[in-house]
């Protein structure tokens, strides 16, 4: 086989290294995409390329952007003097939408880990200590998963921000133990965001 | 939420439309594709524009191809006058991973359905025919889905084909009642292929 079979199978390759589909149903979503190929799989191939030519983290807070500075970032109305420390840009979709969290974000990109060598750097913790000082934080919200290492990263964070005297907070009622926050509904995020309590 | 965020929505929106990814699947997907864009995004885009622009099906036998005719209609050592009638694409290229047989396709794209107004038409069963004069074909093989609508189907071009005197067979050992040929291990489908019997 060559020309458009090598071509076909270097695409299914491509998919099949997305989360959640496996050569199989990485097949079956070429071959729907081959089918509907004016309608979808050419506006699907130029919103990707354009989203990957654009696409970066927000220098300030780890959102992803298409510019320097995020939109929350760059938003006035979001300067509240509270931020949210959430894990994954996810999680942090995850509470926009809830809708209840009216100021900024700082996204680590991960927990702490010592077996894969990740630190307070890799986290961008020095940062959010100089945003706390350069923004006027009032409040850190530590918005992180209810896992082991959520946990083990939130009291890491709370212990290094204590000496700015900044009030530190935590996501409290209705995030279930073991959880992950991307996965619960947006009700329970609002919830969890008015019950928080001193961390 | 302006620019950036209305993208990515769009571009999650468009993932959900393949089959296998749902919503939260599809945010999942493009997070992951927005981590490694220069590493995964940015190929499968491109591959994915490539193939989008390129593809198109066989003007012969319905495969799909970047060419007017596909590689297997245009390889002479694949002239063995055996033709192999298969529903789908997908049934095409599994019978392909068996690597046991050696001659050319029929695609039909679908199976009769009065319900949604597929005919013999729409099937190209008429091109069918012609090819059966036109390329000395000896022997049809239907290669059609267990299904009652594959085998309907198959009844339908067997009685179709039965003037012309072709030899008609149809793969026999080893699929399952109820069963779809994409889903069939390779080992299974040469041995159905070995054991073709009269249809």
């Amino acid at each position: 086989m060559s020309g458009a079979r090598d071509e076909i199978e270097d695409l299914i390759a491509l998919m099949a290294r997305l989360p959640g589909l496996g050569p199989r149903s990485a097949r079956r979503a070429v071959l729907h995409l081959i089918r509907k190929r004016a309608g979808l799989m050419a506006p699907l191939a130029q919103m990707m390329g354009h989203v990957a030519d654009t696409a970066r983290e927000c220098a300030v807070c780890g959102n992803i952007s298409t510019g320097e500075i995020c939109d929350i970032c760059a938003d006035p109305r979001r300067a509240t003097g509270e931020l949210c420390v959430v894990e994954d840009v996810a999680d942090l979709w995850a509470m926009e939408r809830g809708h209840a969290f009216k100021g900024r974000y700082h996204v680590l990109g991960g927990t702490l880990s010592a077996l894969e060598a990740v630190g307070p750097e890799e986290l961008g913790i020095p940062k959010l200590l100089d945003r706390i000082g350069a923004e006027g934080v009032q409040e850190v919200i530590l918005a992180l998963n209810a896992t082991v290492e959520g946990q083990t990263t939130a009291h890491y964070i709370a212990e290094t921000l204590e000496p700015t005297g900044v009030r530190i907070t935590s996501l409290a009622q209705g995030v279930p133990i073991g959880g992950e926050l991307d996965y619960l509904d947006d009700g329970t995020i609002s919830a969890a965001l008015r019950a928080r309590r001193s961390f």
